[in-house]
């Protein structure tokens, strides 16, 4: 019996709490539970093995009543509640000592990809949803890690106008610090030259190098509906026009690193993208952030 | 009788026409039988008048099967299909010494909303018939006017980077000559970032001043569909920061100008929103293009 209704009542909870407490023990426990009412539906579900056209990559798709979900990446989905709780212990305590790196990539990549796999089960067209949780989910992430929570509107003062810029998360590390400006998306196809505008903006009115441009991103990944192939949408030489003309996002965090954009580390303009577990390990130390 | 077969099959071939035909005669017989039709359509659809929020400015909607269409700005909307036709013959022969400037006005957005209402009436959700639709209307104007064919792409070549940056519709007329980057949107919402970001880009490739940054709407109305009422969604001040730290626009040509937008023509820093009988008048001699 699958408890969808527990599913979606955890994520009305979740999805309600305001930025300022995105960091708080009630966060915890929702997502938590969350997490465990994801794990026990996925359990009950077929899997079926999709075709990967990328190199180096498998995966495979949640199965019901002859809907699939989107793509999930077999090598980082654990089945392995005890993984999935470390992280989750582990974020609640912002102490990263006793999980492993690939641990904490697989835990986030898992927590991030089930609810949105059950949504695709349950839902018809619903990316607003998966989308959301995302959100707040990552938001979490970066408030524990980052131990401040975010702003999601700046002020702009300006000679003779003042008015406020609606902005994605702010993570102010408060006078004199760093400051995070954080896109969130579970995947970014052509709309993403809307991050590094809004990172021009930010230049623009504070300076370049006030803000660090943190995108987040949970997958690139699109599977054919008829032959069950599964691609990644890349558009790596325009993220190289827009890091040059446009911005400088600092860092590109994926739960599941599409190969082009993994090969943007080696090439000038460089651009840096990483995995989630990289953020953790970097944010130990704010000098090496650059 | 309502056609609507024969509207879906003119679209169609519209559709299709690609960027290099946008100005051919046999686009302009298509856009023609389309136009005849959509009035033919409408002439036998109930109307409802709408509660207008927008300060001196009345709109309508169609009706069909308890189905109703976006708001229909009364005093642009023009059932005589004499004006619609002296239109489409002054901009085939890109003549418009015959018609007067609010008649320009009346037939260009009463072509444009007539088709999206229509599709709004026959499907459910659809967005991306109107918008398509829109944008090869408008790219068809511009070729006419400019007497000159789009592309939707140019080369970068930025030193050891050879690459080609897919664009909205760019007007080049010719060495030495102005070039215009033309988006075209039914309307802007949250994404119109990107427009700036995209002349951004081209500013950063080309250099300042070499594309004119040239934006074409329908309207920004919202229809309540319970209280009927409409309203207008604008974000004046965020066109502003947009202007001043992503890229400068230099012109915003509306079917159906919003108010709030209106009023950016007189404070600074300057955007300048006009009609599209402005865009006819203003294209006559380009060195009054600044």
């Amino acid at each position: 019996m699958k408890n969808f209704p527990e599913i979606e009542k955890l994520y009305n909870q979740i999805r309600q709490f305001p930025c300022q407490d995105l960091s708080s023990s009630s966060f915890s426990v929702a997502l938590t539970k969350l997490t465990i009412a994801c794990q026990e539906y996925l359990k009950t579900s077929t899997r079926i093995t999709l075709i990967s056209k990328v190199v180096g990559k498998e995966y495979f798709s949640f199965c019901e009543d002859k809907k699939n979900s989107r793509a999930v990446r077999m090598d980082l989905f654990t089945d392995d509640i005890d993984v999935l709780l470390l992280f989750l212990t582990s974020l609640e305590n912002n102490n990263f000592e006793s999980i492993k790196s690939l641990d904490i990539d697989k835990a986030c990549y898992t927590i991030a990809i089930s609810f949105c796999a059950i949504i695709d089960l349950e839902k018809i067209g619903d990316q607003k949803t998966p989308g959301t949780f995302f959100e707040h989910f990552i938001g979490h992430c970066f408030s524990k890690r980052l131990n401040v929570t975010p702003k999601t509107r700046v002020d702009v003062l300006n000679l003779d106008k003042a008015t406020a810029l609606p902005t994605d998360y702010i993570f102010d590390l408060g006078k004199g610090k760093a400051k995070f400006h954080v896109p969130i998306k579970t995947s970014t196809r052509e709309r993403v030259i809307q991050v590094w505008a809004h990172q021009r903006v930010l230049d623009g009115v504070y300076g370049n190098g006030r803000f660090y441009g943190t995108l987040a991103c949970l997958s690139e990944t699109k599977v054919d509906k008829k032959s069950l192939e599964v691609i990644e949408i890349c558009l790596p030489q325009q993220w190289q026009l827009y890091q040059m003309f446009i911005a400088q996002m600092k860092r590109v965090y994926y739960l599941d690193i599409p190969t082009a954009y993994l090969k943007l580390n080696d090439v000038f303009p460089k651009i840096h993208v990483k995995t989630f577990s990289d953020f953790i390990e970097e944010t130990k130390d704010f000098s090496n952030f650059d």
